[in-house]
């Protein structure tokens, strides 16, 4: 029977929150000791590319005949930026390989654009003076918005719909305060909603270097570009392109990474900018390291080879993945589905399942979780300064915990939405 | 016959000159190519490390049973900081495992400390307001200096003698200027001279924590820690004890790097420092990335195995190394010597020999010999912005060509400077 919380009485809430309470208590009994808190691969995933660390056996050989083991080249191996250029969808003479994190990458551009500027581009940001802004669409990555809060850069929150942020609001905002210096954005299966820009956002994410000043720039983490769940998943236009067909590819920066395609701990990470952008950026690079892990590098083009064979891998890491979220999914829309008690995505791609509760309630839920031995990721840790004004996203993250684990997880998770959703009703 | 500047007559100088200028278009018109500038390591020393890259195999077995190929230890595996603690002679609890780069650690270091602050300790140096200043003992390494003047930091020189840096001068300088934050060091084989911190000037350095604020950090880059020639080399005394003996542990960062012991591009850094400090820092590092590579970490460990390990890899590098230093040294003592025109260190460790020509005619040196085909690190690179007061020091980097061609090399730059030396006394 459907728990309809808008059509029920009161006697019929109270009913229902006697057994719910009788549930939850019998799970909070049981001991369990459950996650869903961890954005990462899980054991099965990073298995999938075990060969990398036998790969390179006696043989370093590569495009340049450079010696890989030394020091130098700054900006990767020609191969491997040929490799990840795809990923990002720019040349491969726009394109840079790093180290291991892609938020490193993230950082560092945020870094020197706040501090050292864009060489023959423009002045940093710091050079004006005042408060330095950035959008971010809400519901997002915790780890864009700390980058910022580190920095002292202020975040603004602008809303994440269906097609991607809400455009008029980035270009209003964008217009009528120039302390704006850059935007958020996953494009491809947004952390943590799994929202896919249309090409429409996408074109006129381009179009924001025509509105903003020369220093702004789109922060364009392209995280889960090639992680779909299913061969029909929406695609993402080029940013590259549109910006190409505007005039606008010195407003945009692209990352993107390996970590969820090989080893989250070891991958290589990827940047995508305009030539001049990278002079500047290579440049102020060059003043803390003499060049990233080359031999790395070779490992992962042994080991991807090409956009066929990273599509015929990530095809591996769905099948490991895709099991994952439809548990989720059918819990969610059978313990759930309408009962007016929420809302959740239900994304073709990435590492999440982005989920709403009636609005006051997403920290309530999490603490039922909790003391039932279900761990969730904080209430809004989706919003910068960990603050959810609605207090009602969770963010749910499948790819760790086993099947059985999943199962038993979600099962609570429902239960607790359904006793937090109920007592308030009640009041 | 020995030419001594000094005692020659005039027409002894001009017949010297009429030679030498024989000798020298003799080497211009043979088309040389050498090149004695980088301070890396030659093919021959990278491949004393080639069986790291299949060290692994399926084996990925760790002490802490965690899984290396996931994210995650920020400050690195258990076996790794355990490792290289013996090299920076702190304990396993005050290091830190980094990437590849060590100078991305020292970046990230003063980047934190000029803008972020040391968590519970003390303020960020900007926050102070004004100019930031380091002091640099010269001459020095060029990459150390470009840090500085990267996030406007003013280097402030003080004169490296035989057993480190002038510290009757840096202790007076911080004394009266507050606003000296830092002293770069390189304290075993610094880069250029070869100098060895005595233990009374490691001591002296410190309780530089006792007299400058609380901010103050010695950057203390032990790159060349283990990089002996030979076996009675001058060993350095642990900083940290002495730390520890003066209540300063707060005061001073050390750092190093495998990039000279095993791959120069493809190594692990490491950092020491009070486990105040290294809350402080993990916590920034935190910002900006999820962890370093622990795959590189297990490979390191198990290649270099422990401190008799590393011992023994060094060795074989000092075999690869020593005759090329020989050769340098012989050139410059039969060519050279007794001659008045030049002075040099003949380092027991490390990458470099440091040349002083007579004032003003270093860059006339390296011009001379750049035209007959043998390039040398430029002229001044060994101090601040580029400039040497003095223009005299030219730094020697002899690891990276061949016997035969360090031979060929080291002909021409003695009569190289011969020539300079010869002409500027006729004037």
């Amino acid at each position: 029977m459907t728990l309809q919380l808008e059509k029920a009485t009161t006697e019929q809430l109270r009913d229902w929150e006697t057994s719910l309470s009788q549930e939850y208590q019998a799970y909070k009994a049981s001991g369990l000791n459950l996650d869903l808190t961890r954005g990462k691969p899980s054991a099965e995933q990073l298995s999938l590319s075990d060969s990398i660390n036998q790969i390179l056996g006696d043989d370093l050989s590569n495009e340049s005949n450079t010696d890989l083991r030394n020091y130098g080249g700054l900006d990767g191996i020609p191969e491997c930026k040929r490799l990840f250029a795809e990923v990002l969808d720019v040349n491969p003479d726009e394109t840079l390989i790093g180290g291991n994190s892609s938020l490193t990458l993230m950082y560092m551009a945020a870094q020197f654009s706040l501090h050292q500027g864009f060489g023959e581009l423009a002045d940093s940001w710091s050079s004006e003076g005042g408060t330095v802004k950035f959008l971010a669409p809400v519901p997002g990555y915790d780890r864009h918005f700390s980058v910022c809060e580190h920095l002292g850069i202020e975040l603004v929150t602008v809303d994440l719909n269906d097609n991607g942020p809400d455009m008029d609001a980035v270009e209003q905002l964008i217009k009528n305060d120039s302390s704006i210096k850059g935007i958020w954005c996953v494009p491809r299966f947004s952390n943590p909603t799994g929202t896919v820009y249309s090409d429409e956002v996408v074109d006129r994410i381009a179009q924001l270097g025509k509105i903003a000043s020369s220093n702004f720039r789109v922060f364009w983490d392209n995280a889960y570009a090639v992680h779909s769940l299913n061969e029909d998943a929406p695609k993402l236009a080029s940013l590259m392109d549109s910006c190409r067909k505007h005039g606008t590819e010195d407003s945009v920066y692209l990352f993107g990474s390996t970590s969820k395609i090989t080893y989250a701990g070891a991958g290589v990470s990827f940047a995508g900018m305009s030539k001049a952008n990278l002079k500047a950026f290579t440049h102020h690079l060059g003043m803390s390291q003499i060049g990233p892990d080359k031999i790395n590098q070779l490992r992962h083009v042994r080991l991807l080879k090409d956009a066929d064979g990273i599509a015929e891998h990530m095809r591996q890491h769905a099948a490991v993945l895709k099991p994952r979220f439809d548990i989720v999914l059918k819990h969610l829309r059978e313990g759930l589905g309408d009962t007016g008690m929420a809302s959740w995505t239900e994304p073709q791609g990435g590492y999440f399942v982005s989920f709403d509760t009636l609005p006051g309630l997403a920290k309530d839920v999490v603490k039922l979780a909790a003391e039932a031995g279900v761990k969730l990721t904080p209430a809004g840790a989706t919003f910068p300064y960990g603050k959810d004004p609605a207090n009602s996203n969770i963010r749910i993250a499948p790819s760790v915990p086993s099947l059985d684990e999943i199962d038993r997880a979600m099962a609570v998770f429902v239960t607790c939405v359904k006793l937090a959703s109920v007592r308030q009703r009640i009041g």
